[in-house]
């Protein structure tokens, strides 16, 4: 007779679910027998990476026998340097993923509440469940945060409240006059994460990072990612910007050497290509404009997005949609596991691929109308 | 009045100490104004790395702005080919490291017990602590550990041994046949996690990879990593083989993207390269061969090591021949912090390292005599 391993799991992770990631190219077109088809599907930058992020990395390559340096000496002065913070607030992540699991770790417990909100970007959901904490999910207002309703669900047991802003999948976000306001409502013994991962896209002139607060706040943790503006998905990195002592805190988490030479040497080059992150963001503002239109065309709607992606409704269940789409080659993202059944979400890519796109999602609608 | 942030973070948290990692060449450099210093602190591989692993990562690099592959396809389908475990027995960490804390987060709660032996990898202790969960140490015999006592500790409260096969910092080892006592004599609810990071330097006849017990032992974990004889430290990449049931836990737990790009290809790559392996063991055993030469000329002893390091005996507080040699541009690891005040790991260099160590090695000892 064998051990039933899984009663020996912690409650949380007995009833952990794993993040399911985008489909890869190479596994599609191995299970589809296509070829030349086309991933919409991760939020990945479709430009390429920084060419002075990879001269850096090739730079370093000889030097992937030693241990990368644990404290981020230089990442860190490049980001204080730049943005004013003091080395002594950031944690290094393996992309910004690790930064939110670490706080997890150091701060959750079971019977611990955490509060996000309904359509919220998945992780929140897997940290609270990996620490076996209690899930908090308020309803959404407008598949946005509704920042009223997650600050009157605070309690005695409340440990950590999740924000996105923008929030993936809905593409959602709040006015600085707002997180002021939240920030407000909230005790300090309550700790706030602001997820900023898409922050570099967005416009709005009413708009305000949480780095503009965190001096203000000593309760609110931002994070911000490599994987998106700065086309770094590949190679996992992000950090977090705290008070000091939440900073020390997650460091003694942090798993000393999170994040490789190669991940560390880019993140400081391409922070210095401020011409690629600028062309990279007016790219995704043209891709976008493009799906916005391509969409009203088509008659379909969707929910109006400052990120890199565009969540569309179907007005059906988006599932055959998505397998239809597939079988022309068009990787996109179901969010059916947010809730949202009927929404499918598309990332913007190079005009040509938000042009793939288009022209599959009318054929395949058009076929999906004459079956009806 | 701010708030005490140390007081939310769980108990084991807040009774952390980080990790502290070999400090970096440019680090020391920096503080003592020197150049040209070593590094035997770290037991990375002196060779440098294999050159068809930075093949792999230079022809994957445009890749950098797309997602890691979540699954590690490729490389679990070459560990599969090659060491004959299915794909599904294994889960890829970003590093051994990221392994150990993975089971930990798997498994562990407050109150529950994991037992290591004195003077073991200190990861296990941080396992521990950052989990909440109650450390049973149990004494080292000659250094190593001691196999009865470790099971004799076993209560009902037990969740999780850590072994070390070959331990660091102290280089020791035991025989298959001890395992297998060993395992025979744990309860199969209990999972023995045992650590293989330098296994591919032993030489032992005796010795024997838990990998050839794992099918006889469900609860028997097995952890590797590329880090030590593949030269790959600074990629951070390692993985666990086990159950397929633990494996399905570990990976609910696992960041879905804790492996990067080149790291996984780097891996892909070096698994071929056999003559890198080879040439690299057979550095490193003359290396160790020319340090104990060298000890015993100098009358110093040590403990007995199948590693890619040396734990010397200095036959005084240690702390001050450390500093003594880092003057001289020589940098090795104190192991204060693991119960032993009056020795120092070295880890095997090239053979020009191994003999500045020596020379300086003999010098501090001669200054310091003539102090007394």
């Amino acid at each position: 007779m064998t051990c039933d391993f899984y009663q020996l799991a912690t409650p949380g992770v007995q009833g952990l679910h794993p993040y399911q990631p985008g489909k890869p190219v190479e596994e599609l077109e191995r299970e589809l027998g296509i070829s030349n088809s086309i991933k919409l599907a991760s939020n990945e930058n479709p430009h390429g990476p920084s060419e002075m992020a990879i001269a850096a990395v090739q730079a370093s390559l000889l030097e992937s026998c030693r241990y990368p340096d644990a404290s981020g000496f230089k990442l860190k002065q490049e980001l204080s340097t730049r943005y004013g913070f003091h080395p002594d607030t950031i944690t290094l992540g393996n992309g910004s993923n690790d930064v939110l699991d670490i706080i997890g770790h150091a701060f959750l417990l079971p019977g611990d509440e955490v509060i996000y909100s309904q359509h919220a970007f998945i992780v929140y959901q897997l940290v609270a469940q990996s620490t076996s904490a209690t899930a908090v999910v308020t309803p959404a207002k407008t598949w946005g945060h509704d920042l009223d309703a997650m600050a009157a669900a605070v309690t005695d047991k409340t440990r950590i409240i999740f924000l996105a802003n923008p929030n993936n999948p809905t593409g959602t976000w709040f006015a600085g006059d707002a997180l002021r306001a939240f920030m407000a409502k909230i005790p300090e013994h309550v700790i706030v994460v602001l997820d900023e991962a898409y922050a570099e896209y967005v416009a709005e002139p009413d708009y305000l990072s949480g780095l503009e607060l965190q001096s203000e706040y000593a309760n609110l943790i931002i994070t911000r990612t490599f994987s998106k503006a700065y086309g770094l998905a590949g190679l996992r990195i992000g950090y977090g910007v705290a008070d000091a002592a939440i900073t020390d805190l997650l460091n003694r988490v942090r798993q000393p050497f999170n994040v490789n030479i190669p991940a560390l040497e880019a993140a400081v080059a391409v922070l210095s290509d401020t011409e690629y992150l600028q062309h990279c963001v007016e790219l995704n503002h043209a891709g976008m404009a493009q799906l916005e239109k391509g969409c009203e065309q088509l008659g379909v709607s969707w929910i109006p997005s400052v990120g890199n992606f565009i969540t569309v409704d179907c007005g059906r269940d988006a599932g055959p949609v998505y397998a239809a789409l597939l079988k022309e080659g068009v990787i996109v993202r179901p969010v059916a596991n947010y809730g949202m059944p009927n929404h499918l979400r598309v990332t913007v890519g190079l005009p040509e691929e938000n042009h793939r796109f288009l022209a599959a999602f009318k054929q395949v609608l058009q076929n999906s109308e004459k079956d009806e």
